[in-house]
């Protein structure tokens, strides 16, 4: 296998922390979002859809998201489970993933791609062009301050996002809520529940993958 | 279980659909967007983000997010697998699932939710009111056209998204492609392939669930 990744962005390092909490060693490339590296001709020869993270199962065979990264080695690497072992638990993990995509992830994309000037004309991944819309990035920091505060909630009495124990809706929260940071919003103590839960994570070597 | 439907928005449907193709016979009760039932304190006790579908799977206990209640009945009632049989398929119909959400589903959400005058302050679903704005309509229109050209390019030579079966990612795909009918968005003969699984995927009895 060969792993596409990026060391800067939120995306591919979902992936990297899914790799590493299942103790795999993957060959990996790095592609320099930061040079323009996504959108050679040889990496849309990877994907054509010009974005990180994505995997190569075999030659020429090439998973994008991060959903069908996860999804195939999940099936192929059980343990430990990233996705849930009961049913519920599995709901539960994909439901969260699912909330932190849409309400955190999308956020910070939002709030960074439609201000940063070094950003101009990318207020998208991928091959497309797309202008800045500046009323987008303010109600991207108003979404993540409604995330955070709903993370921070859900997460009163708990040691994990989904089930009983660490799993694909930790990998997700944590590099969306830290990701945050390039939009200068950072976990505090305003946030009990949700700093407690953070720099668990944050602790782990995945992590630092 | 209990399932909180809405007959006229698409992400129920994908729900809908899903739990039709695995032959389930579910107790559902509508919640109408249109009458705005979704946002009454009733239903904000089942789901807080007011967003549907849900699944209520036991008393108190709700998954939310189509994911969650995929992974959740696929785990449960695994045949006929909607979500891949192998590793590889799984992780290609997650991918393709992905894909679809990100660049048609949330691309036909910015084109309609940012232009009808019906929809005013509600630009983004969920509790919080958010106002339109008319640039993110026009970037939706251009990304489905994008995704529909993406999408008939893949079709060719094949009868499925993902795999070599029908799946949660013909769902996807096809729930939202005939949501973009409200942006007046229709598949026609310049889209030959997509056309064609198109009205395959229509004839299934679950597309009239």
């Amino acid at each position: 296998m060969i792993f596409y990744d990026c060391a800067t962005a939120p995306s591919p390092r979902r992936a990297r922390m899914f790799i590493a909490e299942k103790g795999l060693r993957v060959e990996s490339r790095e592609i320099s979002i930061a040079k323009g590296e996504q959108l050679t001709p040889e990496f849309r020869a990877v994907n054509p859809d010009a974005m990180l993270p994505a995997l190569e199962i075999a030659p020429g065979q090439v998973l994008t998201e991060n959903l069908g990264i996860a999804a195939y080695l999940e099936a192929r690497f059980p343990e430990p489970p990233l996705m849930g072992r009961s049913a519920e638990e599995k709901g539960a993990v994909m439901m969260w993933n699912a909330i932190a995509e849409t309400q955190c992830g999308l956020a910070v994309a939002e709030a960074l791609r439609n201000a940063n000037p070094h950003m101009k004309d990318r207020a998208l991944p991928g091959p497309e062009n797309f202008p800045q819309i500046p009323e987008l990035a303010a109600r991207g920091l108003r979404r993540i301050d409604l995330f955070f505060d709903k993370l921070d909630r859900h997460l009163a009495g708990r040691d994990f996002v989904a089930g009983d124990g660490f799993s694909m809706a930790d990998i997700t929260c944590f590099v969306f809520v830290d990701f945050a940071r390039v939009v200068k919003r950072r976990v505090g103590p305003a946030h009990g529940d949700l700093l407690r839960w953070y720099e668990s994570v944050k602790a782990r070597p995945s992590a630092q993958a």
